[in-house]
């Protein structure tokens, strides 16, 4: 059995650290990421520059993308500005967000869930008439840093909101890494009740070490694809020094071990993380990492 | 539902750290995990002083602890002088140890499965008489270094081995932390077509960050009792670097926020790693302790 597995260090994981990587190092990374054996990555995000420094490359870094590569990419865009540049930089692929929690898309975006929603109406729209593919990051469908534990009636109402956006995946994010998998088997219950479960991909944050059990449960209840984040690049904006997204290392070596195909080479994600983590000047927090770089540098 | 840990760090824990941690730190340490609601701690082994110096002070440990931890407490014994020095210091609980892979036992103890049950034979019928509990640490019972993947009827034929011990609790030890829910699922369904679940207790290491969801399975298929280490400690001796024990806050927090009583809290066993961890000056691996240290430590 196939898993996808979407990595979104690039992105999701170089976006909040503090270190500025390179274009240059930058390129390298996702090439070592692609290397791997990959088929989906999120590469960067086109959005104001001054918001998040660490991404205000994406211009430069897509003009030296292969088509090979950007076949494979997606990028996340806040606004149609952002989607009219993803569109010059030949994406087919853009991922849009929002959240099971309006205290959190208040305080990240300043608009309510339904208004964050209408905001990206004027993308989906170009986007089907473009032929571009919508992937939609739902945050918080688990718990939020603001409202605690999110009903997962909410989520769904969320997803009923999403209904002409024609997303062909909607990531569901545990975003600050709370749930265990019988969070996770309530709100899958509920909304594969609804929808089929190939609408879905599992984005589990590893803040307190339960990501893959909850990808485990999420499999079992039928989910096939997953994001995560070489090294686990990426900290936890809500508690500080704590890791966030799941480790594409973590959830490779579980996938493979059980059996599921996955057409990535965990070695060589191991030495991409280990190429950036030089870079960054950090500690890689994925317990697969640490266990096998010195049998890796080894050899 | 009640799930019963086995708190090993005193032990397990710091006979894997390099620092010799001193009798006076050891106590407050032993304390402070007790202050938390544990009710199962193995608080030392009596083995030869040359050869694991870190718990060369057994018996000095044993003549501080009061009487109150002693009746929660168990302590490894290798053979009939460590029995004599646990019964002579007021110990009600042993743990004897074996494997179910014989490359295992011969590494380290220089004898096969069946010799190493078979040493341990007077001191099953001493402790009949005297007594005392026994609990069992089966080794390597999905995968070993040295022979790999291990198959369910080699920890079958192990068990079956230990009848005439009466042991009142078997560990089931993924000693590398290589084993993957689908392993646990494989073994457990064996055994317990034969034995009550409520013989068994999984000791998952989180070598590769795979031990809650091995957790969440067993207990799926009826295990109600665990082996865990505060703050993870004691590393894993066959990879460097790499993590061992999963952390008690691991577990808890796994255990608490799926609904389950543990009498045990969170709060206090951070806050009991976080004494541990000056002394042996060294980082937390438990990423719950990363999470909720900075919290505990504002307050």
């Amino acid at each position: 059995m196939k898993i996808k597995i979407t990595e979104v260090s690039p992105r999701d994981g170089l976006q909040n650290e503090s270190k500025i990587v390179s274009t240059e190092e930058k390129l390298l990374f996702i090439n070592k990421l692609m290397e791997s054996g990959l088929e989906h990555i999120e590469v960067t995000s086109f959005v104001r520059k001054d918001r998040i420094p660490q991404l205000s490359d994406s211009n430069e870094l897509s003009q030296l993308l292969t088509d090979d590569i950007k076949s494979k990419s997606s990028v996340l865009v806040p606004n149609l500005i952002g989607y009219e540049n993803a569109l010059k930089n030949g994406y087919k692929e853009i991922a849009i967000f929002t959240a099971a929690s309006d205290s959190f898309t208040k305080k990240n975006i300043n608009m309510s869930i339904k208004e964050s929603i209408k905001s990206f109406e004027d993308i989906s729209k170009r986007a089907l008439i473009d032929g571009i593919r919508i992937r939609v990051y739902i945050s918080t469908v688990l718990y939020c840093p603001y409202e605690g534990y999110i009903n997962p009636s909410k989520v769904l109402e969320t997803i009923n909101l999403l209904e002409n956006f024609l997303p062909y995946e909607i990531s569901l994010g545990d975003t600050i890494g709370a749930g265990v998998p019988s969070d996770t088997e309530k709100l899958l219950n509920l909304l594969l009740n609804k929808y089929p479960s190939n609408l879905f991909a599992g984005h589990f944050h590893d803040t307190y070490g339960m990501a893959i059990a909850n990808v485990a449960k999420s499999i079992e209840l039928g989910i096939r694809s997953f994001d995560s984040s070489s090294g686990g690049l990426g900290g936890c904006p809500y508690a500080k020094g704590a890791s966030g997204n799941l480790a594409t290392e973590d959830l490779l070596y579980f996938l493979i071990k059980s059996g599921y195909e996955t057409g990535v080479s965990l070695e060589k994600i191991i030495s991409a993380s280990n190429y950036i983590r030089k870079i960054l000047n950090k500690d890689i927090s994925s317990k697969t990492f640490q266990a096998l770089i010195p049998k890796i540098e080894e050899n």
